[in-house]
């Protein structure tokens, strides 16, 4: 086969769901209507802490149409707990609840004001207990625990390494180190150290967690969920019900966002104990409020330390961040090692000490995010960086184009090799906001710079079936969530089929019948699920050469794919014909088998970053000096992709992660008042609308087909996220003067550091 | 791998599927609730045969609630037709109405009573024209035309030899002959012939046909059904709405019986046309009346002449048999193709000369039933195999021995030898009834034999997915119908991998996902997705093997599987650990794949059967000399199944084929007056109750494992049927020296034969 142009790779495609979305025919886990299905409702818990002395659900169950009332207590017929680092988490509260909306009893019922007139109905005794709502009051000396007891260990085998300490609320630490950072920063030119806060926020998808789960004798649990990640909530399952992964169920069906708030086991316990109590189907959807008090970004405080020559090489950084997990691990253990593990963001650096922990607080849990842990710890390095710029004397694009890593170094001994150019990337986006221009004097421009691993090791699996009338379908289990990774895999089967893009269909993902996919999360899915996609493609794409190299007598490579067609030297075969030569009659079809599974290395976290995600931001601000408001009037997003699959889908995507950036930079945070939280609500909280988008936002791509992905691409998706809070406020640093070490960049907290400043 | 004793295989495991269905729980497509689900209901011509000269639904569409409104006319955006072997079905009538009950308007509204209503508001024209209800109506000289115009052909490339003949009601003819049968019969020392009459029954299905469809932008069409072949649905509505294949999927639920009744589309067409002009899910469930006017099974008049040697050496068989196909082909060329194929019986018969017609009339039309045509013919031939024994002073058990093809030897040029041992399953049925001991003087014994061709080509195909905890999935396309192939493919799966039953699961078909699988009729699911199945598996199997081998560094000769682990020399490798290895961490699955595709071959029908189904029956009657009744006080049914991978199943199943038997034998016929169906309802059509078995009913097996199918299983389930109404009306014979000739053998028929005899 020789190479050919691309087809249909590359090009900027409507999404194949868009059309069923935007006409409101779109389904999704809410809508399912199941014979005889029951509506959940959850009592939560009033305290951020409090012994759950009594809970009583017999006044609920004896209420007319209640099929089914669970207090944690009764949970004796199932593994109550579960989690993917620690199984910490019961599916309702175990004589302790641990936070403010922590579900306590449930009930399901024939219809949703019963289920609600049966809450009423459930009795809870509490004994208030003194809550940590901060990492101070976590890592204080004497401060109340959140866990007293050791947790369970987690199913995830490869997760296995994480352990909580003993008597505190630290539920995780880690450390990496290499070379001799004391001594480097010690003999640097520039030393400088600050500690940068980024707030608790909420992923707020359009769409609230949602289960609807249903029992059945022959097939086990069938569980309709709207997850990130089905095959780790199949897990779970399995282990709380003790039954095999093979009649455990997982469909999802339409998402509405997940930002990582759909990884791993979320409602799907509760909905699956509730169905089995209640012995019918039984729906559970979470409101906007709940979604609230189910998972977070991890709220965090990052000590930075960074060493320079007065040349500008940096030569060391010192990392200490504590994340705040909340009351349960979820992954945030997890979050904190992989995060801190590239704290020293896309540069060369020779010494480097990082730590970091995770932390309990008597808050909702916070788990994956967008970004995974980095912006967090990029918010201080890339905050440092333009502030070490200033005090010698240069310019933040150069010092950072100094000392970028580059093509094909090496991260860390054993980890992938870096696989795209940093400084292509801060060079379209210096030239895109006009760098080198004067910017008018009411403005000022800032750029940050990123980089991050994916999940490793990692596995996707798929399968590509060609039918005899030279349609496609692909079955894989990437969780379609608004990226556009539907359109993406059937862009893949397309070109390497030589079929039209309407000819391919993309099957949701269902445990039962879409192979094993790890996660929709870590900007994995193109590089990974699309793989394998290519890869059950190309073992059609040889049968089909193979049927017809046989059938004619020619050999394989005297024969090329053109528009569902083999082509020989002389004849030219529709597939038609070519399965017809194979089944000896009008059936049959053709069946690819695709499986990436690069297995663990000896890269530090066990596994090597199937590639890197690289971007850099640059932005230019305004600021109302009377009321502090910042202003973002321009934003570009340069992203390394490798090859963009779909140009017009990855623009909308990057073009969101900066909008959703901006909201932690500007808008958003998660605040507690003695324990509750105080707007957790779609009224009270605040994301970014769609009269905050900067007015001009530019999203690039950078494209060397350097990825490991379908075509040479590779992730992108979080990369335009994370720059953003560092490049605003490098911008407004640089207008000025003020630098701001806490998010979001409020109004308020901008006008004090104004003021503070004259 | 050495061989091992079964474990799973050959076990009466109970059914995997049985607690949900004997618990009320199983969930049916009349089950099946969608979002917004509209309800269709069918107007029915009243008349046989009608010009259909207006069909106005503008009244019907403008009542409230009423969401789509159709006439034939009107189904200008799709292609109309239908049928497997021509497109001679409309799905709603145009122009012309060919019997009573064929659909001619159609609404969906938002629920049933306002669709019952809707179809009142609807005026239809029709101008009566004369009918044809029999065989001889249909082939008198001068016959009005059922059909007119030439059909289009059907969309079965397999089928494309099919051909009506024009100007007359002649659906298809087929001719087969071997040797000089004129010459034979000619020389021959007896020759007998005579005329036998079959009955249309009905397939009388617990559920009758149902469908529910949608449609979507993203996946096209969507449709569960009651169906047998849900791939031979989707191929035709692929074309009738003119979308790939890939966007159409058929998933087929629970199915509660189907003999037939559900292969090719029925309601699929009609429900799919609804839900597309009503923008929405539409529900179309057919009552058992409606299921009448669906499809049944051919009628038959069928002459056959055999000429034997004194010494009880068949040498010849002619047959000339009418079968009337009803209004529309369907299946019934091919029925009458592939029966007559095999209208010599079990027996070897140096020349034959077979000639049959498939005949239009004004009637429901014909399709598949449970044999396949062959019920028909074995009636005649049995009957007059057992004439000739009473002729020629023979044994009708010796008779057939001397006469049985044997082990190994050719049925035809081409085709599958004869794999079986016919005079074992004689001796078998002789000895279990007793044969060779005085009956009772009030009882008769006879006995009849089978034997049958399966579908060929054929195509079947699985994919098999190992799991880590070492639970297995099976995709396969197979329907579950009450006969037990998910149980039988579990077993299957269970024994090449060495796990528990219990830890299969076997998924629904699915066209979207489960892999192509070309019907689940003939007999043939065991044998051919059974052997998918098994070839799957062993894929699997070796990748287990392969993994081991190259981390153990041994030779995958000296490992083994054992109860969900490798056994390597010295060493033990549980699945889990097994994929640890393969994966490098606690994800991913192993993927098998089969497919089982022998292709076209010399036979004389373009394929070789994949087995031969083999059976014989043995039936004690009594009469009632007053009434005519005749009581079958103990039948035994012996088939040549190879193995028996589930004997509970199989027992079950012929018991189920002896009784349905018993029903064309002794009790069901569609009875027709002035063009009208007298019975065709729940109250009216008499099937077998429970207190119609016979007392004593014994099914046995053969089991030398020389099946093609895996294990050495064969098909079974359709042999049972067959000698039903040969063994019950020699046993009367040779009670009360009366023959009847035409089924079925109510009292009346009976009484007035022995009458006669007096």
């Amino acid at each position: 086969m020789s190479a050919r142009p691309l087809r249909v790779v590359g090009r900027p495609v409507p999404r194949v769901d868009g059309l069923e979305k935007v006409t409101g025919r779109a389904r999704y886990v809410t809508d399912l209507v199941l014979p005889g299905m029951a509506h959940a409702r959850v009592m939560r818990s009033p305290y951020a802490h409090a012994r759950v002395r009594r809970v009583d659900v017999t006044r609920a169950r004896a209420l007319t149409g209640v099929l089914a009332a669970l207090s944690g207590a009764e949970l004796t017929w199932c593994e109550p707990y579960y989690g993917p680092a620690y199984r910490d988490r019961p599916v309702l509260a175990i004589d302790v609840a641990r936070y403010e909306g922590e579900p306590v009893a449930a009930v399901a019922a024939v219809d949703e004001a019963t289920a609600d007139a049966a809450l009423d109905l459930i009795e809870v005794d509490y004994e208030p207990l003194p809550p940590v709502i901060t990492l101070e009051e976590a890592l204080a000396a004497g401060a109340p625990l959140v866990h007293t007891g050791k947790p369970q260990a987690g199913i995830f085998a490869d997760l296995s390494t994480l352990r909580p300490e003993p008597g505190t609320n630290i539920c995780h630490q880690f450390h990496f180190a290499r070379g001799d950072s004391a001594g480097a920063l010690a003999s640097a030119d520039l030393v400088l150290d600050d500690t940068y806060r980024f707030p608790p926020v909420q992923h707020y998808a359009m769409e609230p967690h949602a289960a609807v789960a249903v029992w059945s004798e022959t097939d086990g649990l069938t569980i309709w969920a709207s997850s990130q990640n089905p095959y780790s909530v199949r897990v779970e399952l399995a282990k709380m019900f003790d039954v095999p992964l093979a009649r455990i169920r997982v469909v999802v069906p339409h998402l509405g966002g997940g930002f990582g708030s759909k990884t791993y086991a979320k409602l799907e316990p509760l909905a699956a104990a509730l169905a089995r109590a209640a012995g019918r189907p039984v729906r559970l959807a979470a409101s906007v409020a709940e979604a609230f008090q189910t998972v977070r970004r991890c709220a965090a405080r990052v000590h930075v330390r960074v060493g320079f020559r007065r040349d500008g090489l940096l030569v060391a950084v010192e990392c200490d961040a504590d994340y705040d997990v909340g009351a349960y691990a979820d992954i945030g253990p997890r979050v904190v090692q992989k995060a801190t593990y590239t704290a020293t963001g896309p540069y060369r650096v020779p010494h480097v000490e990082l730590a970091a922990r995770a932390v309990y607080t008597n808050t909702t849990p916070g788990g994956a995010f967008r970004g995974f842990g980095v912006p967090q710890l990029a918010w201080a390095l890339e905050s440092l960086v333009d502030a070490a710029a200033d005090r010698l004397g240069r310019d933040p694009v150069e010092l950072r184009r100094q000392n970028f890593l580059a093509h094909g170094e090496e991260f860390a001994p054993g980890d992938t090799p870096i696989d795209g150019k940093l400084e292509e990337s801060l060079s379209r986006a210096a030239e895109a906001i006009g760098w080198t221009r004067a910017s008018a004097a009411d403005r000022g421009r800032g750029v940050a710079a990123m980089l991050k691993a994916s999940v490793a090791p990692s596995v996707s699996e798929a399968i590509v079936r060609l039918h005899t009338d030279g349609s496609v379908s692909v079955l894989a289990s990437a969780v379609e969530m608004g990226q556009g990774t539907r359109t993406v895999l059937a862009q893949i089967a397309a070109e390497v089929l030589c079929v039209p893009l309407a000819r391919v269909t993309v099957v949701q993902p269902d445990t039962a019948v879409t192979p094993y996919d790890q996660t929709t999360s870590s900007s994995r899915s193109t590089t990974m699920t699309g793989r394998a996609v290519q890869v059950a493609s190309e073992d059609v794409r040889e049968q089909l050469l193979r049927i017809t190299a046989e059938a004619l007598g020619v050999a394989t490579r005297d024969l090329t794919l053109d528009e569902g067609a083999v082509v020989a030297p002389a004849r030219r075969l529709p597939y038609a014909e070519v399965l017809l030569l194979r089944f000896g009659m009008s059936g049959g079809e053709l069946i690819g088998r695709g499986v990436i599974a690069p297995g663990r290395t000896a890269a530090p976290l066990g596994g090597s970053t199937p590639f890197w995600e690289m971007a850099v931001g640059a932005a230019e601000v305004s600021v109302d000096e009377e009321t502090g408001a910042v202003r973002v009037e321009r934003y570009v997003s340069v992203a390394d992709v490798g090859r963009a699959v779909n140009p017009l889908l990855l623009e909308g995507q990057d073009e969101g992660g900066v909008v959703q950036g901006l909201g932690h930079t500007l808008l958003e945070e998660m605040l507690y008042a003695d324990g509750h939280l105080l707007n957790g609500t779609l009224l009270l909280y605040r994301v970014p609308r769609a009269d905050d988008a900067p007015p001009a936002l530019e999203c690039h791509f950078v494209e060397n087909a350097d990825g490991s992905g379908p075509f040479g691409a590779k992730g992108a998706g979080e990369g335009s996220l994370i720059p953003v809070s560092p490049a605003v406020a490098n911008a407004l640093a640089r207008l000025t003067g003020v630098r701001l070490r806490d998010l979001p960049l409020t109004p308020e907290r901008v006008w004090r550091a104004l003021r503070a400043r004259r």
